[in-house]
Parts: structure tokens; C-alpha cells; sequence
């Protein structure tokens, strides 16, 4: 199957095809990352992610595949870099943890501050306050503190001891390799990830075990390079490389292929409905340029944000997303209507979602200052 | 004064002018290393090094003794990288911070086990045995553990903390520059020294205050680089620039340039009385072809590791040394019987600090196992 960026060609009818990624082929053939999609049928229970195509990519996931159909233990591990609240690419990555949570792993989410220290100068103050906002987020989604484990990397010594362990193991030129240029602090952090990525398989959380961290595709390097190093501290650890799951990045609301804070062209889910709105209504669509011509081609929802945030997040039923794309594609569902209907569930989403995690946050309080 | 290696031209005679350092001069006009010896006479209770001249050069000394003078509280750190057994470069180290201890420093003994990882690969369970081995020897020299703190950097998190915070400021370059093409461990542990050196200025041991680091000429980079960081982070934690003392480097006793493990030419406080007595018998001196010319032209003290070695640690009094040196620049005072002498001055010493050390192997097990 291959994939284009311009659904005008109609080469490809796909309602999961939007999000493309430049050269899935070359990730494949190249960096070793495998096709997520042969897995599907074997998978008891795959998510809405895997369902739809937007976990794409794998490395070893087999072994966690195994664990989860022999009931045998495995972790998930991913997080969160704490600069600012929860939009929908954070959002991803806690629900691909909780539902890894609700297969049976044992859970862990990083509250990665010292990258935020290292990376976007944030001092622990003040990532502090937004991990607090951050983990009651991750609660209201259904994460369970009881049967996982939420951390501060600051405060992680058994983290900060392996980034030293490894440090011996990483020449600069991997270093400058993946990561170009930078402090040293931030290569640093990187080691620190790596620490992260291996925590489960400490004795403390119960020795080691396959474990899978969900990322987007660009987390990659640091998946590489803490595969080497559980290798070269395997006689040490007895660690199993992790497994990971790639999935594509979001777009930014105005078609550009990030979100960006500069742009504006995202939302929180701590935005004011209005802001949800607005940002919604202004948002690029794959819309043409007259209704006449939309009414006769159809629209081109490969390229659009808003089906794309409906696809990630917003329309749960597989059946309902491809109603939405046929009738976008035939040119029944014009953009006003959907961007409407959007807005409607963003709104119903974001309210229930305020309503739950209000409850939750002085248990995230509890959780991010009275851990040690 | 120009010191000069070759003691055969005498134009300089002085006692103290061993240990030759390469370019005192270029030192002190490139490198903002002043001359230690203006301060001498300030000084109420100079130590033997500072009075021979082996401590020869200072960064900001004058705010320490400020401090000592009108009874301020000032601080003391240095430490020992856990390779091995207690050496005379080591044993000078430790004389150093129970100097200042005695002048009412807070003293801080740093065991850079990181460093001997990163650096050396020992492991930490190898050095953990080897440091309680070395604190053994501190405490027999007299380091009171009561009014210091004697800590491994792998069990203090707030010197990783600081190691982590300081990161962001450090680049690559700069790292380079200082160290080499090296792995990121070792950059990482370059990190924490300078974490160890402003330790004793955090909030827990009483917040900022004159600290003095008396370390070999060798470590200057080291003091640049953590003096830097006490600019750079000065808001936040108002650190004041550590001072450093600096002292000559002991020659190997086979007269060449350092003591070398491979080259067998130094001796241990545990090595045995045979191997103390062989090592010092077999050693290069500063003696002539013929016992009829020495008689004639005198020895060369200046390049006598013999010597040398009396003069930093076997005979205390000066006056004592000053009558050897001119014995031996007469032609009065043979190798053979110099030797002697001074093999029966080491096993005094090494034998009476063995005994103390034995009474003191629990007390240091305790501070190396029991203290978090």
C-alpha cells in the first residue's frame, strides 16, 4: 500500500490514510522499524491506534504480543515532557499507556523534567505546578495510580544512577550523532531517558521483563540507543531490549505538520470552549474551493486537520469514522457541518473531561509532592 | 625566582625547590594562578606544605584567609578518586583538608566513585571496599568524622542534583576543550566534581561560604570550569567562586615525572616492610658517578625523589630538612645512608599508622555503608 499526501489522486481510498509519514518504506527498509498492521489479527484487543493504522511502525512488539496472550508480565512506559497542559499529542500517549494499563502491564509515566529543565530551560519549580495539572489529566483518562507507577525524573534516583551507569557505554559521536550539538545536559537527558526506558526492568519493580514504550515516530534515536544499551548491560541487568510502538504526529489545525505554540494552531484541554471554537472554525480543512465543486469532487479529508482530530480522539465508533469519510469524500458532508459537529464533540469531550479531573487533582498533588 | 630542573647549575639553592612544575611563570601570567608564597607571612599557622613551597599557587585564597582570621566560617573540600591504596599524592591530599580542618574548616572528603567508574571502569561495589580502605587511612591521619563529611558521589543526590542543574550550562565545546574526545560518563562526572567542590555551599551545610579546594596543578581545570558555574548560577544559589590551593606533584622514585602503577615506582601505606624497604633502596637519587665525587661536588637534591619524599611527608621539621638538604649538597650525606635514614623513617611512620588504622577500619565501614 502506498500512501500519498494528496488525496486528490485518489489512489489510495483509506478513512486511517490521513497523517502521512514521508517514507514509511525507507523507516522500514532501512531503520529496521517493522509494519505494525501484520500484527493486528493477532492482537486480542487493539486499540483504536492499531485499529486505525495510527500506530504504524514496531520494533519487537512480538515479545510483548506473547506476554500479553500468555498472561505473563510486561510494562509500558512512556511520558510527558511538563511544559505546558495537555493537548492532543499528550493525549495520544496517555491512552496508549492506559490502554496497555487495561491489558494487564504494569504502568509507568515519566514526568520528564529535567528534559524540560535541559531541553526547554524550565526550572523544577515551576515544572512541578505542571506536572501536578498534567497527572490529573492522566487520571481523569482512566489511568490507575494503584496498579502504576508515576514519576518525576527529578526525584527518580534509581533513574538518575542508571544514566550514570550508561554514561560510560556513549561515545560523544553517538551523542552528537543523534542528537547534533548540544549541552551537555542534554545529553544527559538523553541518558536519563534511557534510564526511564529501563526502570521497569529494575529488581525494585520486579526484575526484567519485555516492556513497550509508545512514541511517535521522531522518539526513535532514543529507542536506538537504549536498545544498545540494555545489550551492553545485559551481564549486568539481565535487561530485554524494549519493544516500541511508533505512531504518526498530529497536525497543526492550520495543515502545517506540527503543532506549534507559535502558530497557535492547537488546543489545550484546558482551553475555554471559546478558544476550542475558534480554533476549530478557523481551522484548514481539505475542503475546495466552492461548495459547488466540494458537492461534485468530494473533499479531501487525507490532508484535513479536523478529520484527522475526529479519526485520533474525537469519534470512537470505526463505523461512524468511516461514515464520516465517505460522506466527506462524496461531498454529503461539507466542512462547515463537520467542523460543527467537531466542535459539538470536542466541547462534550473536554467538559466531562474538566468535570472528572477536578475531582483528581489533589490526588496529583499527592502523587507529584509526597512521593519520594 | 626561576626554578630549574637540573640542580647541577646552582643557581638556585633552596631547600624546597624539588618538584619541579614546568612553567610557574606561564602559570601564574596565563592562567590567573598566583604565587601562594606572598601570603605566607598573613598566614597564622602555615602547614609544612605551604611553608616549603610545595603549595605554590592559589585562586582567590585571600577571601580564606579573611575568613580564618576573623573566625568566619569557611569550608574545605577535596577527596580521592577510589582506585587503589593510599599513596604519598593521596596521603598529601588528605594532610591538606585535616589541615584546615584543624583551622576550624568545615571539612568535606569527597570519595569520586563516579569518577573511578567512568574514568577508570572500576565498579561501585570494587570501590565501595576500596573507600572504606581509604577513609580508614583519613581517619588515622586524624580527620575528626564528627565535625566533616566524608561522602561517596554515588550516594548524594544533592551533588547529581547540582551535577543535572549545571548541565544546561555547559557546552560541548567547552567540554572538549577541558577534556578531550571522551564518553559522556566521563563529561557527566566532570559534571558532579563540580557538584562535589559547591556542595558544601548548599542550604543543608549551612548556604554559601569561602571554600578552599587543595588539589595538584593538574586539577585546575576542574576549578575553572566549577568556578564558571558558581557565576552562572549565582542568583539562584548564591554561590561564592571556590578558592583552590596548589600544590606540586610527587615525582616516582624512580626519578621520572609521575608515580605509575605500571611502573611500579612508588609505595603504598599498605605495602609491607619488605616492599617499602626495596622500592626505597632501589630508587633513583640525585647521587653522582663516583662516592669521590659526590664527596666533592655534593649530590642534587632538587632531582631526589628520596629527598623528595622526606621533604613532603617523613621529616616534619624544617630545620631538620634544611640540614639534610645542606649535608647532601656538601657532599656529606651519601644516598646509601640518606636511604637509610629515611627507610627507617617511613617504616616508623607506616608501621604507627597501621595500627591506628586497624582500631579505625570499623568506623569507616560505618561511615561508607551506613550514611545515606
Amino acid at each position: 500500500m502506498k500512501l500519498h499526501p494528496d488525496g486528490h489522486e485518489k489512489t489510495v481510498i483509506d478513512p486511517f490514510g490521513t497523517s502521512y509519514v514521508a517514507d514509511y518504506e525507507r523507516l522500514y527498509r532501512e531503520f529496521g522499524i517493522e509494519p505494525f498492521q501484520p500484527l493486528l489479527p493477532s492482537l486480542p484487543n487493539p486499540s483504536l491506534y492499531m485499529r486505525r493504522g495510527i500506530v504504524f511502525g514496531h520494533r519487537d512488539f512480538k515479545v510483548i504480543l506473547e506476554a500479553m496472550t500468555r498472561n505473563e508480565k510486561f510494562a509500558v512506559l512512556s511520558g510527558i515532557k511538563p511544559t505546558g497542559e495537555f493537548h492532543l499529542g499528550t493525549l495520544m500517549t496517555a491512552k496508549e499507556i492506559i490502554y496497555f494499563q487495561k491489558q494487564g502491564a504494569q504502568a509507568f509515566y515519566c514526568i520528564a523534567d529535567i528534559e524540560a529543565y535541559e531541553d526547554n530551560k524550565i526550572p523544577f519549580e515551576k515544572s512541578e505546578k505542571i506536572a501536578i495539572n498534567n497527572v490529573a489529566d492522566l487520571l481523569a483518562l482512566g489511568f490507575d495510580p494503584d496498579r502504576g507507577y508515576i514519576y518525576r525524573q527529578s526525584k527518580e534516583n534509581r533513574v538518575k544512577d542508571l544514566a550514570i551507569i550508561f554514561g560510560r557505554a556513549v561515545t560523544l559521536a553517538t551523542m552528537k550523532a543523534i542528537y547534533g550539538e548540544r549541552s551537555i545536559g542534554l545529553y544527559l537527558a538523553a541518558l536519563i531517558q534511557a534510564g526511564d526506558i529501563l526502570l521497569p526492568q529494575l529488581e525494585d519493580f520486579g526484575g526484567p521483563k519485555p516492556t513497550v514504550i509508545p512514541v511517535g515516530i521522531d522518539q526513535d534515536p532514543h529507542i536506538r540507543l537504549t536498545r544498545d544499551l540494555a545489550q551492553v548491560f545485559h551481564n549486568k541487568f539481565g535487561f530485554i531490549p524494549p519493544s516500541s510502538t511508533y505512531h504518526k504526529l498530529m497536525k497543526g489545525l492550520d495543515g502545517s505538520p506540527k503543532m506549534s505554540k507559535r502558530l497557535m494552531n492547537y488546543f489545550t484541554l484546558d482551553d475555554s470552549p471559546e478558544t476550542i471554537t475558534q480554533r476549530i472554525s478557523n481551522a484548514f480543512t481539505g475542503g475546495r474551493p466552492t461548495i459547488k465543486e466540494q458537492r461534485e469532487l468530494g473533499g479531501v479529508p487525507e490532508i484535513c486537520p479536523v478529520y484527522e482530530i475526529c479519526l485520533f480522539h474525537f469519534v470512537e465508533d470505526d463505523e461512524d469514522i468511516k461514515r464520516i469519510y465517505c460522506e466527506c469524500k462524496t461531498g454529503k458532508l461539507l466542512c462547515g457541518e463537520h467542523k460543527k459537529q467537531t466542535i459539538d464533540l470536542v466541547l462534550k469531550f473536554v467538559e466531562e473531561h474538566k468535570r472528572r479531573k477536578n475531582k483528581l487533582l489533589d490526588k496529583a498533588r499527592e502523587i507529584i509532592l509526597n512521593k519520594p
